[in-house]
Formats: C-alpha cells, structure tokens, sequence
C-alpha cells in the first residue's frame, strides 16, 4: 500500500465514521414517527444531521433554511470535520453578509441519501445491523423536504422566514414552496429547475454507470467487502465537474495549458492542466464522499419534476401562495439555464405569486452559485431586507443582543 | 457466460479480426518506407486499409479524399463488415448526390491508431509478435494525414480534387489544407475545429479515465488476458455521446419520457428513454470499438492545435495558399461551436484564400454533420460543383462511362 493510499484510506474511514455519527448537531425520529417516502415505504428510525448559525428569536420569525447543493453538507458557515475545509456558503453566511447571523437564525440539514450523517445508504440498516447500500429505498426530493419540515417543527418553528438554495437545493426550495407555502415567507432559488432535463439525466446517468462498473462496488456492498469503488466515483465527479464549467471559465482558466511540462509527452499522463485538475477533482472526491450516495442523490434529481405533479401545470403547483419569490440564474449555465428559471418565473407569474428574478452575467457556469458573484450576493441581499422588512423582522436581532449582554 | 455474453464475444471476435485483416483493400508499406510520427519513431510495418467508390479518371483528378471522425471507419458508402450497419455517409455520398460516385472517385481509409485494419494498438507489433497496445507510440493528426498522403501516392494521385470530412475528420481536412495545399483543389471543413478546447479534452479525458479504470484493461494488454474493458469504455462513450447531441435534441428525442413503463421503479433501473438509450449507446459500442483505439484517437484529437506549429498565427498555416475552402457548422453544435469554424474562416481571410462559410440552423447538435441535413447537402453539392468548374472537372464521368461502355 502506497503512501497514498494510506491517506486516501483515513479519509474514507473520517468520511464514513461522519457519515453515521456527525459530530454535527442531529435529531433521530424514532419508530413512531417515521418518514413517508415516495417509494411507499416508512422510514425509520430517521436520523437527521444539521448546524445551526446565529440566534433563534423568541418569536422564532427570523429563521432561513438552507438548502445544500448534489454533494454539499450542512457545513455551510463552518469547517467541515471530513474536508477540514471552510463552509461551503462562507461567502453568503456571516455578519453582515447576505444571510446576516447577527440577523437570522440559519439552518442547514444533510440531506437524507446524504452521506454526513443524516439517514443514507451508508447508515445502518436496523434489520440487518450492516449498511444500507441499495437496500436504502430511493429518495425523492419531496422525501428530503419532509425531512427537513420534521427537522423544523423539531425546533419548533412554525414558518421560516426564508428557504434558499442553488442547484439540488433550488430543487429542494421548490419544493418548499409548492408543499408547504404557509411555511415559507420567502424562498430564493438559484441556478435551478423545477425538473431536471433529459441532458441532465443523461450526465447522471454516465456517472451512475462509471460507479456501478467499478468492481470495487460490489452490487453497492462495498462497505462489507472492505472496497470502495474510488475509480467509479471519481470518474463519475470528473463528468460532473466538466458540467458544473462553462467552456469560457475552462478555457480562461486552463486553456491548452500544460501541467508541470513545456512540451507534451506523447503519452497519456495529464499533460493539460485541465487533465491533471480534473483528476485531482475526482480523486479528492472520492476521499469525502460515498458512492452510494452519489447514486442516491443524482437519482433524487433525476425523478424530481414538480410540474408532474400538478397534472403538467406548474403553475398549479404555486396558486394562492403568499410566499415571496426570488430567482437567480446565471449566463453561462448550461446545466440549469436561464429558460428553466424563466419557466418557473412564468408559472409564478400565471400564479399571480410575488416573484423577482434576476439572470447574472457570468462566465464562471453552473457553480458560479458557490463563488464569489457580488452581483448574486446584493441581489440576495436586497431580496432578503425588503422581506424582512415586509415581515416586520428587526434589522437587528434584538433577542439575541439582549441575550449575549445578559449572558 | 450469459447468451447476451455470448453475442457480444462474437462481435468482439469480428472487430479483432477486421482490426488484423481488414475485409475492405490495404496498402502496407515496409520497412523501406516508415511513417515518421511526430512522437520522434518511425512506425513500420504500416498498413492502411481503406475503401474507394466510383471511378479515377485518366489524369487522375477526380479523386475525393474522406476522412472519418473519431470513432468512423472506411466504409463511409458501403456496409461494414463489423456491424452489418450501411455505410456512414450513404446520404452524403451516392449517384447524384453531393459527392457523386458517378463524378468522383472518392477514397476512404481508417485513420492509423484506429481499429478497421489500418495500424492501430490490437495490430501485432512486430518486436514481440503481440497487439502494441500502449507499444503503439502516440499518434496525432498530422500522423494520420502523412498517412493518408502516402495511401494518396500510392494510388499514383498527385492533386486531390477534394478532401472533406467532419468533426476529427475536420481536423484531418484543415491538416491537409496546411501541410499539403498544392495538393488539395478544394477542401470541406465540417464542424471542426483547428484546436480543440480545454472543455474537449476534459470530455475525452473522463473518456480515458473510465476505459483505464476498468480492471479488464489492464493497463492496456487486455488482448494478453482475454478480457475487454467493455464497461469502461461503454461509459466513455455515454459520456461522449452526451456532448455530441443538443440539449434540444435530446429533449425532443426523450425528454423524461420512461422506458417501457408507465411509472417510475423507484430503482436504479433505467427507468427513461435517455438512460436506456445511452446504455445501448454504449454496449454497442464496445462490442465494435477497440479499447486502445479510443484512447489513441481522442489523444490526436486533444494534441491537435495546428496554430502552435506556426508561431500561434493561425492565418500562418495558409499563406499563399490557392485551396478553395468551404466550412460548415451547426448552430446547436456546443462541442465544435461556430465560432471555432469562424476562427479558421478568420485565418483564411487573413490570407487571402477562397473560403465559402455557411453557419446551418440545425438543432441536432454536432451528430448533424453525420446526419440528414439538406441544407448542408445543398451547400456543399454547390461548392462542389462550382470548385469541378474551375477545376475544368467534366460535369459527366467520361472515362468511367466510356470505361463500362468498353467492358
């Protein structure tokens, strides 16, 4: 075993021990109140992992779900134990930023699939006492907001003054809306879809295929033969990540370049920088999160169509809602592209819902949501005070104040 | 073994086979005449093995070089031994149509580093008297146009009167146009390019990544094991497969329509059309494409940029040059965009060449040049006829005709 390896080996074991217990705030629903999920089956027990920012106010009115994206965790605003890495929304959490914690009471869950320590198929099965692998019913996007609606009462808030998120958390957010309006002042969806397109679908379905035909899978029990199907997962992000850029920010960032050389080798090493990144993106990867999951969350996409529901007519899915609508879509994201936010504009707009949208220009693709937009940031920003402000929510948390000078 | 297992080692028996020994014609040049690749070897034994439709003239200037992309073969207007499937640009080449076998006499060889019979990685090195494998040095782009000039002096053709392709057959087409101008009367660039982009070669890496991820590679000498990496190039080309179709043509095609069921399963199956669609995409594939092969033709594709061979100045590579030019593009083609083919158009005006230029309303994504497209048969059946013209190119056959009427 190479050195290598042995570090890629404690990171799997980090990942998989955070998996099953987080260190992490969590909730476990326990036999009596199991989740309904869309497969038919009731799950249980239902463990649910999330962190909390900021301070809850007495009348529990100033509190925003966030919605984490495909692979994202509910360490938002801080490190996450398996990465070490920094929140993944730094940029959009914090004191006086767009989701202001010296405001708001932020919550962010692990998404159920997930693999951070909410139920997914690298928990244990309680009929079997092994992992669930594939014997984890399939999750919905509508399963993960139940959850998260049961995470809420949990904490004993009525409504939220905000849902948001971008990607599988715009999904998530959606969802939100359409099932539980009252729930909801406000939602901010970003770079998202009311369903996911036949390309889409198609990228994930390329990914689950590279995961299944790793050997090292093993029909999904992997964990008890003591693999993991590394190479599978990692090709899997490698496809992924080429969507989440858009040709501009690929060509701006590494070109024709070449990696650590100053002529090619006529070989198949990673001359291009691009070659060496991705596979560096699909290594690291393959380090932090479980292959299942990646099955089970690209698959939650993948069945997620609001508008089915509502016998084809989104805007059914919004009538009479009071909810406040913000949207964001970006220029040069091709997986979620401005026409999918417009068609969910126009089904608000059929609703006669309140609704703003912006599309931003820029060339980073999909994951611009994840980077630095000031654009993005004061458009969120002003969604958020006029709401706020419409809420009749302080602009400065009183409670939690009184609370620090009185501690 | 399953009866499917069965089927698909038989098709990989064909595929070997035509690989050695092609059905179609072969030229093989010895050791007195290596190909000098631009890896710095001379390659030798090689053989070419490639296909021809209508008749030479006597001065021998009626002849139409095509080249194929990727994953083609010589069969571009005859059925190929491999899949039983009628030639790939039957709607292009025919009696009366834009390249008229009663005109012309069109040529079409396996690029080398293919699998149809020209040298690629499953011929026998002679150094060891096993498939190359990854033996096989590099090949690029102009290797296989350098390849192709000696197939063309071998047939005793001094000036082609046009060499056309698409896609990496594009490639081959502005090599031929750059290296060897006075031996071109015309060329048709379709949906090419004169580099690829950094998001190319990100696509065709993931490609190779899953085809050496697969532990039935084995590092390249699976032919040694009696293995294929069936499942790893099966996913290499889902993946390619995604990006040579148009977000709107795969919607049109499948959007979220299930496959032959009326309800989601809930499963991993592949519950729609897209899904089973790709996986068939793929398996096929394998049981016709070589492994190695893959590997090396999306490596000539990555090494192309012909810019770089002069001083970055791409209007450089056709100085003086009196080829009459035609290109065309797709406006869906997100993989080969127009403004790739408008780069090249660019270049040319810059110096001076004959360039006709179309950009087709078409949302069929880069597939359309392979596809029924009327627009683009019109434009280069008028480009054609107007370059036999001022070629003095008789408007009938003569020799051919008088040729039958003499037999």
């Amino acid at each position: 075993m190479t050195e290598g390896s042995d570090i890629n080996q404690q990171a799997e074991d980090i990942a998989l021990q955070q998996a099953r217990t987080p260190s992490s705030q969590s909730v476990t629903f326990g036999a009596d109140q199991p989740l309904c999920l869309d497969a038919g089956i009731d799950l249980s027990p239902l463990t649910i992992a999330y962190e909390t920012y900021g301070k809850l106010n007495d009348d529990k009115s100033n509190a925003i779900l966030v919605c984490h994206a495909l692979t994202g965790d509910q360490y938002a605003n801080s490190p996450s134990p398996v990465t070490g890495k920094p929140g993944w929304w730094n940029s959009m959490i914090g004191p006086g930023k767009p989701i202001d914690t010296e405001r708001y009471f932020i919550i962010c869950s692990n998404v159920i699939g997930g693999c951070n320590g909410s139920t997914g198929p690298a928990s244990i099965n309680p009929d079997t006492g092994k992992a669930y692998g594939l014997e984890l019913p399939i999750i919905t996007i509508r399963d993960m907001v139940r959850a998260q609606a049961m995470l809420v009462d949990h904490l004993g808030i009525d409504q939220l003054f905000c849902v948001i998120g971008g990607s599988m958390g715009g999904m998530q957010v959606i969802q939100w809306a359409a099932a539980y309006p009252e729930r909801c002042a406000s939602v901010v969806i970003i770079a998202s879809a009311a369903h996911h397109t036949s390309q889409n679908i198609a990228f994930y379905e390329v990914g689950r295929q590279a995961v299944m035909a790793d050997p090292d899978w093993h029909g999904g029990r992997y964990l008890d033969h003591g693999t993991t199907p590394r190479k599978g997962l990692s090709v899997a992000r490698m496809a992924a990540h080429v969507t989440y850029m858009s040709e501009t920010s690929l060509q701006n960032k590494f070109g024709r370049n070449l990696q650590d050389r100053t002529a090619k080798t006529f070989s198949f090493d990673a001359d291009f920088q691009i070659e060496s990144y991705l596979r560096h993106q699909g290594m690291t990867f393959a380090d932090r999160f479980d292959a299942n999951s990646y099955l089970y969350v690209t698959r939650a996409m993948d069945y997620y169509d609001l508008a089915a529901d509502y016998d084809g007519q989104l805007a059914n899915a919004f009538m009479g809602t009071k909810t406040r609508f913000c949207l964001v879509s970006f220029t040069s994201d091709w997986m979620f592209p401005t026409a999918e936010s417009r068609q969910i504009v126009h089904a608000l707009n059929a609703a006669g819902a309140s609704v703003s949208f912006v599309e931003i220009d820029s060339d980073k693709g999909h994951d611009a949501f994840l980077l630095d937009e000031p654009e993005m940031f004061d458009a969120i920003d002003g969604f958020l005070k006029s709401a706020a402000k419409a809420q009749g929510l302080p602009s400065h948390n009183r409670e939690a104040e009184n609370k620090e000078a009185s501690s």
